[in-house]
């Protein structure tokens, strides 16, 4: 076990999960956002809170962005802040969803005045990657419709193609675009991007800068997500994961909450192609909503999470797993699979941290480090952020 | 057939949808509400457009009201104004998820001060029921929890006992307790009522005014409603109905548009025992959010699409599926059932629509009306109506 | 709506309903197959007994086989006798799931040897394809695993690649490959091709001769599966439909029993597109379980709910329902659509029965025939046909 | 944690596991049962396997019969071989789903005489449990319809409360009734226990007598299991457990494989309340399909993965947990639950196995034993053990 171990660390000390700075803002369901104390004002204040996260687990260097809700007058100062704090501005986030045109879709409206407006908004927030030197636009359309009839299925997968390919273009050399589906919400009759076959379909014919984000909440239940990856990286289309967890719909609870073994298993399908690190082209990033519990610890919680899924991940006897596989010892194989996935990881993990000069424990130690008193102190007045601002 | 379409005709002009007067406030989800024009302002105008539901279809006499966003200083003085609409005011909608004190829940709050705090206002609710004449008391709870261990499951249902039997024993003669289960969302780990099951558990100990409303959007994938209508039917345990549709979880769209055999099969069950009228015991409601169609049309179209999932479970031949049933005949029963479902009603409610002396086409009557025109222009200024207002 | 109504009976003349030999043996769950009396026992009597349902309702001219349980010694001579009964042969199924070879797969097993033979079935198939002047090749793998880490998603993938890239080189010119997907069931925590986007990318390097089938009861719960018609049409890949009903799982209960409604829906956006008809290129078949109801009867009522699906959706007055989508109007759009789905075709279909010399009431028709009463007593003896055999 | 250590060793001594006879025998689904070497050709040489189970963990002292696959002449015999193997019948369960009088149904068949065969049935293992000795009579219903229409939902209830009642009459002093509950299948449109709140509303009406199974793999998506452990212990009515693993429907897979915080979480469950033990009144048996692993090895897996949950589950600090969720302290009540779930507790459990005299690995003792060969060498001819024989 020992080399594995070591691999495991050495891998490990060189992950990174990117936050989005949304989850340090409000958040709540259509039924109410309960406010919470302290939280961001404006982006430079979820980059501190972001920072925070990255401070005690040396893990999340890089925050992603949504825009307008994130927008600034000087991108180069609020790149220059992160820098300051020691992280970087990752993922620029459209948002087409948010607007009172957007009612019955953005780059799928029937009219198309409305899509120009959506599209204007894709190509400022490929401007504001120039100047973040954001590599990755995300897209997630809430796009769709609720009733039978509303609107033609196919017209509307057209106008999203034009769309699409009018970014594309627009791409600079190593900027790339990373297309996101959701079977339902906020639309419940179709989704215009509901599943992965939908996004790869577009992707392919977008060109090799395009590519597919799995948001591990978005999919119908009995799905079997770690499938999903082991398709997108043999096609070569897999641009990234926004993690969170949910035990029924897109809940955007913390990444391994709600089924821990699921988030091995994805970490699994990763590990083995040797793709978790840093220079795989994958971005790993959260996307949650901490509703009722603190943002910072809820952010640090779901970075130890991941690190922790990843290091059984990490531990799998790869020699021993093909050995079954291929005897068709399905006992056995699973056996090895297991082994790893009831290991406890948690010293393996403290004795890194210690190694990178960190504390042991990331949540005592921000909890000890009166951080949450001071903004809570210091935040008085002003609009708290959330989605919507 | 002709007796059968008598009978169908007769108990079609008895029958009572009521609505809900949060359908005709602006809604949405948690990503956006947009808001329409013309929206009411004040419990007064929702029963004033309440009211041309009503007036066009003859069937939608009774509005029920949500505590507090239908909070008035007089509520006599409101019931005078539905009874000048024609109309009524029904049942009594409870609300304990939208104070800040509620993030953790209300009845099943860990915290005895919240738990009384929401014990108080759904005592308040019975005492508007007394001011209105209202009978039922609907409770529906967001409670719940969003991860393993947040609290106990069990403790949770103590406290929720507790509080019911105390609004239990309030009640008045001939008043009763309707409560309402929900499988997820807004708590996502855990409902505190998540099935029929437990507000039957509950209901049970309660006694004979305690009931439970079925929410046609409330169940997991796969659930046959029209199976749990007739155990709690059998078990004389059926208070109620929230109708909306759903493809996916609690989307709240127009009831009957996105499964309309379902909700024939709903309404065959009720027209089987005799339920289906006024006098039955079995609150007939609406639950729906109008989020991109306008509102008072898409009650009217909620309106009818009940109307003819009515009529369609009234023509069945009870004589005939009964024997084919006895006979194990699986084939021709089915048939039976069908020949119903695919007969058009529509001529038969234009009919009856005429002898109730109403336009036979409720949608185009009250386009032509000019309604819609008239409250966008007279309602400028003020706060529109939604959720929490 | 008189043109609609003479187009739509002029594609329901035309309109063909292939059915499978498999319908007419003896099926059931993994708990019981109830046996029925008269069951044919051969593929000679099943293609009588096909010959009926086509007799009775003139659009449902073809026959599926199944290899191996419709293996004969002279494919010329099963075509011939299918000649005879008016009906043809169509497409062919092949089976890797029923050899004890194949319990951790077939085309996807670790071993190369079982490759060998699975591949070697696939290519008998195209053997047999030539003997019968079949065009389509229809290719469902019950290959996938139980257990996480029983084998490898990846190299799984790649061999089933392997395996269809050389079957498909084996394909005549006027001979296609149809490739099946299902999510679960006979293996419960991988398929192999569990998902349309899996089909449609082995297809998409395979070439323009390979297509994907839609089994409608192989979705995860909430699938939206007219969008999947939607996307394949787009994208030129549909190939076939295996039409059944579920309401969990794959029930493969008659077409049009759990939820008529999609089935419109589905028939709509293909009805949009033109490609009803039998030189659309797109195989429309059943494929279904008659467990407790009789096969030759059950067909009969799954060909007319296809048949009344397909009327209500040419039926839809796409005029205005197009105008009304431009106009974002999403209750008249959606009223657009209900007004097909909710008038009664039945007078339609039986006056084409009539001007086809048909009965117009084919249920009865057959029931009166004495053919039901006839096999009974005629086939005595001999081993009853089933999976399997 | 010493003490929770010990006590959890305490528990975990005395815990007991009962399993199926029939996961010795061969089984599959619908589209082939794969044949294994060695099964067993009897009940008794079912029991020999099962003692195997017990001897390498220590935690299988009971068997479970399945009436009529386990039918033999002279249970006392039976019994008597089951003490010489230091093993004891546990659970008689009945069987009234694969007599072909069962098509329809068997205690809520239309036809009175089926329901007469049925309830015969069910009489005759009461008969059988006094002859064994055992205590519980285990009830699952295959019971119920495919098609809308196909029986009256309402009447089905009738009959199959009157069949319960007569059974209920006939349990001696000491012997009780479980029902179990069922999603589907193997009826796909209705089953007549489908969920638990239909089994608690038959036992409640039938007395102390009868509680409720729950199959962990009978339910719906996105169900709360260990929600419904919760309110049957509160309701004094769980009466017990067949354990399984599923992905997506009843897949009947090892306990623990596809969901290992899931069973930990009920586990959790029970442990708070203390019934855990053999004297807790719930019978925790496994009920599983091994169709593609070896069936020896499988059941000792699913006991070890039960073992291991239960650890996990007991070495809860309940103290630190119960004071989080007072506090309202959604974080940290979460991390003291995944504090214990995150502890690799198999050397706990190999410490205690050496305590009690036991190799500390079962796997690999099993495997050296030579049993596996020596059956396979052994049983030649007969007829291999299946469902249905």
């Amino acid at each position: 076990m020992s080399d594995r171990t070591e691999n495991a660390k050495r891998v490990l000390a060189a992950q990174t999960i990117e936050l989005p700075s949304w989850a340090f803002g409000n958040s709540g369901t259509r039924f109410k956002v309960f406010a919470q104390h302290g939280v961001p004002r404006d982006p430079f204040e979820k980059l501190a809170d972001a920072a925070q996260v990255n401070q005690y687990t040396g893990a999340a260097g890089s925050v992603a962005l949504h825009i307008p809700w994130d927008k600034v007058d000087d991108y180069e100062a609020l790149a220059a802040h992160a820098a300051d704090l020691g992280i970087r501005i990752g993922t620029i986030n459209s948002n087409t969803f948010q607007d009172d045109d957007y009612m019955l879709g953005s780059v799928c409206h029937p009219d198309p005045a409305v899509r120009r407006k959506a599209t204007a908004h894709l190509l400022e927030c490929v401007d504001i990657m120039d100047a973040t030197g954001s590599t990755d636009l995300k897209l997630w359309f809430a796009d769709g419709t609720n009733y039978p009839g509303q609107d033609s299925i196919a017209d509307r997968q057209d106008r999203l193609a034009e769309v699409l390919a009018e970014v594309y273009a627009r791409l600079g050399d190593h900027q790339r675009l990373l297309l996101e589906y959701k079977l339902f919400e906020p639309s419940f009759y179709t989704m215009d991007v509901p599943d992965w076959g939908t996004a790869y379909a577009h992707c392919l014919k977008l060109g090799p800068k395009a590519q597919v984000v799995i948001d591990t909440g978005h999919h119908a239940p009995g799905t079997n997500i770690e499938f999903i990856v082991a398709m997108l990286l043999r096609e070569g289309k897999l641009g990234g994961f926004d993690f969170n967890s949910r035990f029924y719909a897109d809940d955007d609870l913390m990444v391994g909450s709600a089924d821990p073994f699921q988030l091995f298993r994805i970490m699994h399908e990763l590990a083995l192609r040797g793709v978790v690190g840093p220079d795989s082209g994958i971005a790993y990033m959260l996307d949650q909503c901490h509703n009722i519990e603190p943002k910072i610890p809820g952010q640090i919680r779901s970075v130890m999470n991941v690190q922790e899924a990843t290091a059984k991940a990490l531990l799998v006897d790869t020699v021993a797993l093909s050995a079954a596989q291929a005897a068709g010892d399905v006992l056995g194989a699973n056996a090895v699979l297991m082994d790893a996935y009831n290991t406890d990881v948690r010293s393996l993990l403290a004795e890194l941290r210690g190694e990178q000069g960190l504390d042991a424990d990331p949540m005592a130690a921000y909890a000890a480090s009166g951080y949450a008193e001071k903004i809570k102190a210091d935040r008085q007045g002003g609009q708290a952020a959330g989605w919507g601002a």
